[in-house]
């Protein structure tokens, strides 16, 4: 057995592989231990069940994005909607970094524990409607400098359109994971600003 | 036991309900066979495992859409836009009526089994990727004959377009599953069509 001090630390660290790779449903309490390299009964010592780990495991998906898709793209002399390129340009990176590590097109860590937990789990819905929440107001301040430097219409609703994106590219990771193929990706995520030019046929469909 | 000459429509009947209202994974053969009234032994008289149940439930989802949603939308006088805008709202309406029917809003039962099974399961992957490129193709002729009416732009990729929407439909009932909330599916599904709005700033941010 490894020294204990960062057996919290392995626990999550394999407990995020493994879901993202597989499923929350699919990889069990033991098999994390094992992968871990850390006796069942200490999982219980630092952890009360699966689903808090969980939440520990949102977490620091979200800490690792952070620091490798958002602060990069935030980062430098980009325009806002150049900077809202970067950010979608470091997603589609990153799903093709996880799929060389992980062996197939694995969808968005957040997006597939909403989707397997949040009918069934509270506290895991909760962190991450946090999570979502966060993800919008990074997008709501970018889209607000954009109509500051004129590269976007005045009359949009910036947190409505930010949630739009969130969703969109929620919905990108999904379809690129179902088609194991990288490049649906790559090639769609770009059109999540269009989700920001209001008009035609929107208004003229719902009229 | 009731007659059995409707036994294997009332396993997939079932399954579709307790596992778009819960998950595929929190709900195993045992209880589908309990709420079907169905005896365990006779399960496997109609399906060879769990996952061939899944592709059968996934076919009465796509039939239920295609009636209920698909079909209503592209009949009428409206525009192809129109039409478009028509097949989106029946999308809201069917999170509505879900929501009511299942205590909480219960996302997509394409894109939740797409997540759950997709990295797990070849043949449930197989038939969801079917699904969505049949998706496709009711968009893109409804694109190709917005083109064609003049209200959108030539220039535009319809196919990739759809597949766009697609995405971005997966992604506003994932969040609205994740929010619990009808309205987050009902206020953001309209953007759909702004898609199909090509220009700024998406160029603007790529160049």
């Amino acid at each position: 057995m490894p020294r204990t001090s960062d057996t919290e630390e392995r626990l999550v660290e394999a407990a995020a592989g493994l879901w993202h790779a597989r499923s929350y449903a699919d990889v069990g309490v033991s098999e994390i231990c094992d992968v871990a390299d850390v006796r069942k009964g200490s999982f219980y010592h630092f952890f009360s069940s699966k689903q808090e780990l969980a939440v520990a495991v949102i977490d620091r998906h979200w800490n690792n994005a952070y620091e490798t898709i958002v602060l990069p793209a935030l980062a430098g002399s980009a325009s806002p909607t150049g900077r809202i390129h970067a950010l979608l340009a470091g997603i589609g990176d990153e799903v093709g970094r996880s799929t060389d590590a992980l062996g197939a097109v694995p969808g968005c860590p957040f997006g597939n524990l909403a989707v397997e937990l949040s009918t069934i789990d509270g506290a895991v819905r909760e962190r991450l409607e946090l999570l979502f929440t966060h993800q919008e107001r990074v997008l709501t301040a970018l889209l607000d400098d954009a109509v500051g430097a004129g590269e976007v219409q005045k009359d949009i609703d910036t947190a409505e359109v930010a949630r739009a994106m969130v969703a969109y590219v929620e919905g990108v990771l999904l379809m690129s994971k179902n088609a194991n193929d990288v490049s649906v990706a790559q090639r769609l995520m770009p059109l999540a600003l269009r989700l920001a030019v209001p008009g035609a046929p929107v208004e003229a469909g719902a009229a």
